[in-house]
């Protein structure tokens, strides 16, 4: 047995050992050597299975599964907990089963990257059988009282599974595919082709380094580069940074994605830094984590207000293309509503399409409702039957996210969870702050991040998703502030009569 | 008793956390947040013990010490002699002796950088004397045979010890401070304040790039970002990254420090990839990476043909400094013989005085010779006998570098050392290809760069110094090809009669 002392300095090797993989990611993916790669992951498989042994230490997970039956007190209490399940989760798999997992995560990702270059689903579809197959093999194993798939989903989100999402989901298709059709060609009318005009990579730089200042972001304890696929990687409340891809005729991408990614840092800058290497500095949950990121892209970062402040840095940064183009017309522009093939690029209206169908297609696949080959022909005809346009190839269509390929199964969901939860603390805010629009039109944004950091990031893991909610008086996770608020929104910019 | 397959993996696992702590080091000092510094040396420190725990481990040091009585075939017999250097020093020293060691490191480093900044000597002068005493008692532990301070120097260049060291240093004195007496004043006949005119530093991140393809360095298996205090971190062949200082109104500095931390990784990254991962991938002693960033920086990159090949960039990034300026002015200014403070801009007939200083002060410190009290005193009063000015601040004197306060004791001598294996490399080369100076006007650097591979590089550790030496005819290290070498080109340079 280990004595609490013990205890504590484990989790914090834990911590350091997460945190150390969490600058390793992050300088891998952030402009390290192009061939350092296969000595890289070599590395980095070391560290963690150095993680892996002490997260399931039976020494360790005796001790705390002992002491969470004694008097403990709530923070010691929340510590032990997040630790225990780690634990169970990780010490009901077998060794040999984890160590196969691990092999085909890393072997089924790398073969999706020859296939998407190839554009040939059928590369990896044999691989991605194997790695379903040993996820519904952990998933058995974990837990009796859990179905596989809630299992994963449970990972991500805890305590939110098929059941919720299947009534959340369900709603929000409900009403968004009828309103996605009022507003069809309501947009032609504008032209938005200012958008798509070459912007410098160096200016749309400065343009992130610009936002992310507004927005509040901590430049003293983060960084910015440049990267293949936008993300953030939150070390701890000193160290969290963000990583841009720039395209260079489609600023947009770049402006909104800068503010996604440095949403989640806002979060993870903001935790209380006492709770650093206790296991409990860090965000609660993968959706809340994802409704810090949408709440700066798509409520602040869509605003009006905001462009009112921060329009000028687009037009002086590229006179040539913005002098004659007016703020109203730019955030206009953000409004645009096209169905499209990618997820990423997706309008406030598609976006949740985007994950309804990802949703429905893991779902389907942990149920054996459908077959792993048949996959291409499900992902088109969907986009087709809820998005009106069809895939013509895999590597725009099935191929097009790593994220079954690397093994992330559940992880989908949290996007729209994330959209969802946003929208309930807006009216949150709005409740306490009832001058949340003039905050933003007067630029004080860090009223708002405060509020934020109050009633949330501070607690890290101390709070569970639904404890946050609960303290704002919200009785629980609920689609309708979203859905209310994307058509009273879209409702006005398309001066729509009420089509719903 | 470790299987020889078991001790394999042993030293995997070493290597991997010492590559591991080599990119989080580059990490750090090359625009991680400036506020992730404290939790950044706490996940260091983890790594940093682990690896500490891995290389002192009772079972593998054992089990080489049985196996190298052995039959062993050259491979591992030199792998297992690396191995069972590290252990037996690190062993030798009682845990809470190195613990203290550790903590003594960092505070003191710490402590240097307020002393530096409030120009005051005397702010560290206790931590200094600690850290000295502590490593005179881990050298009476660690060898009988070798006094505390040649067993430091022997960490950074085996068998090289103070009895080699003063012969060849001193010969270097002998011979220097009359010649450099000869060469004073000659140069003030040139104008060479063009390069301290402000060359904008994005420029010079570009003309740095262009001078790294130019000799060679890969940038595959390489980057390069910006830093306070240039360096190069060597983390296998795949992976060999520089890091500079720019100076804006100092183009100098920033061209030969790149072409120097260059040299080191080209080092790097020419070592045999089959050694990567046995503990032998790496520079086989610190005077002959030195060799190698010197050989680059002072014999390639101080020659005329060099920058016959390579001047256009300055002319076509700043041609309202240089259009007027010509490659000979350009390359004469690499010339100006001046002596100055700094041992980091310091000229190549001075350059050698700065490191005997050092050396001096060194030994004499660690032969209880001199009290580190009078330190400030003894560092003027050499620099004023020397090089004939004297430091008017401790920041400019003794508080200069961050070696000493960082433990490294033992390391100066490793730059002259490298600088006097350059000058004997150089005649190596010359006689195998006695176009050398051709090769280099014809921009044929890969040739040079090849032969420097075939005989040095590819071996990593597989080869001491001496061994190296020995395969080119040379019976060891000797000063007088770096005599020959500088004297013959300043007198060219400054067309002096025979002076010495």
């Amino acid at each position: 047995m280990k004595t609490q002392n013990e205890i504590q300095q484990h989790i914090q090797l834990i911590e350091h050992y997460t945190q150390a993989l969490a600058i390793l990611g992050y300088d891998a993916k952030t402009g390290a050597p192009h061939n350092s790669k296969g000595q890289t992951a070599k590395i980095i498989g070391t560290l963690s299975k150095k993680l892996y042994e002490l997260q399931t230490d039976s020494s360790f997970g005796k001790s705390i599964e002992h002491l969470l039956d004694k008097e403990l007190n709530e923070f010691e209490k929340k510590q032990y907990e997040v630790q225990y399940k780690t634990y169970k989760r990780l010490t009901s798999i077998p060794s040999e089963v984890y160590n196969q997992l691990s092999y085909l995560k890393a072997k089924t990702s790398a073969q999706w990257g020859i296939a998407k270059r190839d554009n040939n689903f059928n590369l990896v579809k044999d691989d991605l059988i194997e790695l379903i197959n040993i996820n519904k093999k952990v998933g058995s194993l974990v837990d009796d009282h859990m179905s596989p798939y809630d299992q994963l989903l449970d990972q991500f989100e805890p305590n939110i599974h098929t059941n919720t999402i299947d009534r959340l989901f369900g709603n929000v298709k409900n009403e968004i595919l009828p309103f996605l059709h009022q507003l069809k060609g309501r947009n032609t009318e504008h032209d938005f082709s200012f958008l798509k005009k070459p912007f410098p990579l160096e200016k749309q730089r400065k343009l992130a380094t610009e936002l992310l200042k507004a927005i509040d972001y901590n430049f003293d304890a983060g960084q910015l580069r440049d990267t293949l696929h936008p993300f953030s990687a939150g070390v701890h409340p000193d160290d969290a940074r963000v990583a841009i891809k720039y395209v260079e005729n489609d600023v947009k991408v770049a402006a909104l994605m800068t503010l996604h990614e440095g949403g989640h840092c806002i979060y993870t800058q903001n935790v209380n830094k006492d709770l650093v290497d206790t296991g409990l500095g860090r965000y609660t949950s993968m959706g809340l984590h994802e409704s810090q990121s949408i709440f700066w892209e798509k409520i602040i970062g869509k605003h009006k207000g905001f462009w009112k402040n921060h329009y000028y840095l687009l037009q002086n940064l590229e006179p040539e293309i913005y002098q004659n183009i007016s703020a109203e017309q730019f955030h206009l522009g953000l409004h645009e509503v096209k169905p499209s093939l990618i997820r990423y690029e997706a309008d406030d209206i598609t976006y949740p399409l985007h994950i309804i169908i990802r949703y429905e297609i893991e779902k389907a696949l942990f149920t054996d409702q459908i077959n792993v080959s048949d996959l291409p022909e499900i992902w088109n005809d969907k986009y087709e039957s809820y998005l009106g346009i069809r895939p013509t190839s895999d590597t725009e269509g099935i191929l097009q996210d790593i994220h079954w390929y690397s093994g992330s199964f559940g992880y989908f969901p949290s996007y729209l969870l994330g959209f969802i939860y946003a929208a309930q603390l807006r009216d949150a805010i709005i409740h306490d702050l009832p001058n949340f629009d003039q905050l933003i039109e007067e630029n004080r944004l860090v009223t708002i991040r405060k509020w934020l950091t109050e009633h949330i990031h501070q607690y890290g893991k101390l709070k569970t998703s639904n404890e946050i909610l609960n303290s704002l008086n919200i009785s629980g996770i609920n689609e309708q502030p979203l859905l209310k608020h994307l058509k009273e929104k879209y409702r006005e910019i398309y001066k729509l009569q009420e089509v719903i």
